[in-house]
Parts: C-alpha cells; structure tokens; sequence
C-alpha cells in the first residue's frame, strides 16, 4: 500500500484511526474464551464491527508471542482475515524489531513478505545498518520509534546530544538511510507539544500516534501540532476501543467507541 | 540459573563460549533438507556435538520466527531439548525486544515461563518501564543492549550526551533501576578497547559479547579489558561454529571450531 492510497482512504472514511488488536484472554469476553479460535474470533468480532470508522489495525505482537503457537496462528488467521476482506486497510506489525543486518533481514521478511503486513514497527538504538533492509521493501513501510509515549521516554529519547535531543537526532540521522521515503515515526500523543519541532525535520511524513485516550494525550492537540497537508497522521487507539465492553455486547461497544473517535476526526478534518 | 552457578559452569568446564543458534535453511547440510525438523535436527546434532565445550546457547529468535509457525515449534523444541538434556546450560533468547510496561511483561511471561529461557537480550531506547518488566523475575536475566557490534552503533549509541556516550548513559541509569542486580549487557567484540570505561561503570555484570571472529573482534583483548574476578563474560559465535561445514561432517567440523575456540579460553583462564 502507498502513502498516497492511505491518505485517499482517511479522506474517504474521514478517518485516520488504528485500531490495535492487542487480546489479552483475561480482558476478553467470558462467551468467546469457550470458543475454538478465541483470540482470532475476538479480533475477527472487532474487525467486521469497526472496519468502515478506521483505516488501519495495529495488531501488538508481544500479545500474540506471549500464547505461543496458538498466539502466532492467531495473528497469521487475523493479517489473512484483513488482506482477504479489507484489502483497503493499512496494516501495521506492532513488533519493534531491530537487529543487525541480516538478522533484520529475517524479521523484514517474515512481516512483509509471509505474513504480508504494510508495515512494521522496528526500534532504531542499532542503528543505519539494522533499519535499511526493513527500508528496501517496495511500497512497505518501516515505522521507527522516534518519541515514545511512556515515561521511559525521558530516561534517554529526550537527552540532549550537542543540544540537540535524541529522537530528534534519530529522525534527522534516519532521513539519510537508503529508501527513506518508506520511513514513518512512533510520536506518543502524550508529549503533542513536541510536534511542532517534530515537524520542521519530517514536514511530509506519516506519524503513528500512540496514547491519545487511555494515556492521556489529546486528539484535538496532537492534530494542531502534527497534521500536514496530507493529514500525516495515524492515532493508535487500542484498549479504550477493544475493552468497551467484556460482554456479549463488546463489539456493538467497540463500534460505539471507534464512532466516536472518527466523528471526532470527521470533525477535524473537515474544519481544516 | 544463578551467574554463581554460571561462574561456577565457566570454570568447570574452562569455556565462556555462547553457541549462536541462528539457522538458516539456505546454509544447513543438503541432506538435513529431507528430515521432517530440519531447523530442530540441525540444532540437536549441534547442541549434541558441542555441549562440553560451551556453557550457554543462544538462538537468535530472528530466524525462527521467519518460518512462521514451523519456526516456533523449532524454537520451542530446542529449548525444552537444552532444558531437558543439558540443563546446566545457561539459554538465551536473542530478541532484542522492547515495548511499553503491560507489553514488555507479555515478552518476559513468553520468553521466561512459557519457553523457559534463562535470559532474553533488551533495547534500552524506550527506557525503564520497558526493561523493569523483564528484570521482575527472578534467577531470569536481561541482557540489555549497550554498545552493538555493528557499523550502526555509531549511529546513535557513541554520540555523547553532556560529554558521555549514549552506551554509556544506558548502562549507568539501569543501575538504578529496580532488580538491576538482574541485568547483563550486550557489547561488541570489534569495539574491545571500550571495555575498560565500560568496566569502569559495570565491574561486576556479565557481558555478552558477539562480534569475535567473523565480524573480526579478538578473543584476548576482550578477555584483556572486559574479564573480572568472575570472568563476567559470553562470548557469542554462530557462524564460524554452526557453518563450519555444509557436508554430512557439519556436527563434526562445528565441534572442532567450538573446541579451537574452548582451547583458546582455557589457556586465557589458566593464565589469570
């Protein structure tokens, strides 16, 4: 998928939501865990429920990793699921790899290739040589961690290398790297302010957007400071919309909470 | 495992040699292409012909997770078979994850429970609610990386921050942080001569260190500047032992490159 296909589906849907499929069997509801495929038909749920208010899921896949093969068949049924049904969504291995080059290879290949993601979250402390061959897949994308949005944030993203901080060295050093039109950034909703500088150095790029809601960060500012011409944004909601509700009624309640969050958007985008 | 009873495994058996376990279907024996576990196979009759002359191994979970499903179940059929039938051996999970404090702790219930690994290796960048997760279990081990042995990790990791290094400034906060008692650190080979100001920070914590050999990284000057009073150090090599050969001999041939670099050791550690 290109950038400038995402962007007509955020304008089509007046959307620019990511819905992250992050199951935890303990949040789920009691009536799916008697089912064969739990995690696949809890996503599967959410999926059919939000697909027309979102552009994009962001399967975690620590959540996936942490059942084992059980978890990895999941996520394998539910990338399949949304390419075979949705092939208009954006798709987004939250993964944050990082590797030395041909170890990344590896990880390269196993999300876009066999599981057939549009793009992957790879954290960037390695490195030029462990990003570039994520960057070499023709129109996938390679999300770096930029500014993250937990506290750890503060332990060294925000540290000042000659004045300058280091996920503002990280976005202007990752700028050089070969193929780095297929780059996009991790900016948490939690710090918006730093958007404004944020932009000056990647004016054109798509930013994923963790932590608006549940984290505390907010729509309105993050798209004051963040949105570009071609919106530029993805907002990462997970656990505020999967977690509506742990009844029969979770997916109706998914569906509610996303209506929200896009109305919201309609809203923005609209005024613009 | 304890790093007493790792010390303990170093001595007894006068090697502080880490087997990387990173198999590449492309690279193993012809003939182990028509067995039904070629990925288990390959490791069993390497772990098998190495065991007495390495304390730890070290699967590169890159490799597998490349194959999918069939990865997974090498991956876990490799461990319980260390676990089962050398359980002296101190495990390492190399995946270099890192994510948010719910997340973090979903890679740490997977890698520590459910597969039962000693140890998992760890990106520092987004900072300490994403580490302390993995450093919560106990007699379990988070190699955090520090300095890589990649052209990369002078990308970012060497750049100073009020005069100090990035690798620097990561392994003084860990201190600080809660159960760090439990932490290891990933540091190149081709960088030995850095050894000694790392030393300085971190006398006493184990050292993983890959880079020796192929990537061009010397036994005895890392052995020079990083070893302490509990040798406090893994050397980590996968290619040079498990390619060897490509033929029929492979176990064989492995076993004579882990015995060259054994021997090496040996002499180092008689010579203390």
């Amino acid at each position: 998928m290109t950038t400038q296909q995402l962007t007509e589906q955020i304008q089509l849907k007046k959307s620019f939501l990511s819905v992250g499929l992050d199951v935890d069997l303990n949040k789920i509801p009691q009536h799916l865990l008697e089912t064969k495929d739990q995690i696949f038909e809890f996503n599967k749920a959410i999926i059919d429920a939000t697909h027309d208010l979102c552009v994009s899921y962001k399967p975690n896949v620590a959540f996936y990793e942490a059942y084992g093969i059980k978890g990895w068949q999941a996520l394998q049924k539910t990338i399949n699921y949304i390419n075979e049904n949705y092939p208009e969504m954006f798709t987004i291995a939250d993964a944050k790899r990082g590797d030395i080059g041909n170890t990344s290879s590896m990880y390269a290949k196993a999300f876009f290739e066999d599981m057939d993601f549009d793009s992957v979250t790879v954290a960037p402390y390695m490195g030029k040589d462990s990003v570039e061959p994520f960057l070499a897949f023709e129109n996938k994308h390679t999300i770096l961690l930029a500014l993250t949005s937990n506290e750890g944030a503060f332990d060294f993203q925000t540290l000042k290398i000659d004045g300058k901080e280091v996920y503002k060295q990280v976005l202007e050093t990752s700028k050089t790297w070969k193929n780095s039109e297929n780059l996009m950034y991790v900016v948490g909703a939690t710090k918006a302010e730093y958007l404004t500088d944020i932009r000056k150095i990647v004016p054109d790029s798509f930013l994923l957007i963790p932590g608006v809601g549940a984290q505390g960060g907010s729509l309105s500012d993050v798209c004051k400071y963040g949105m570009n011409a071609n919106v530029g944004l993805l907002i990462a909601s997970s656990r505020s919309i999967i977690y509506a509700s742990n009844q029969k009624d979770f997916a109706e309640k998914a569906r509610e909470e996303a209506l929200k969050m896009q109305q919201e958007m309609a809203s923005i985008l609209d005024n613009q």
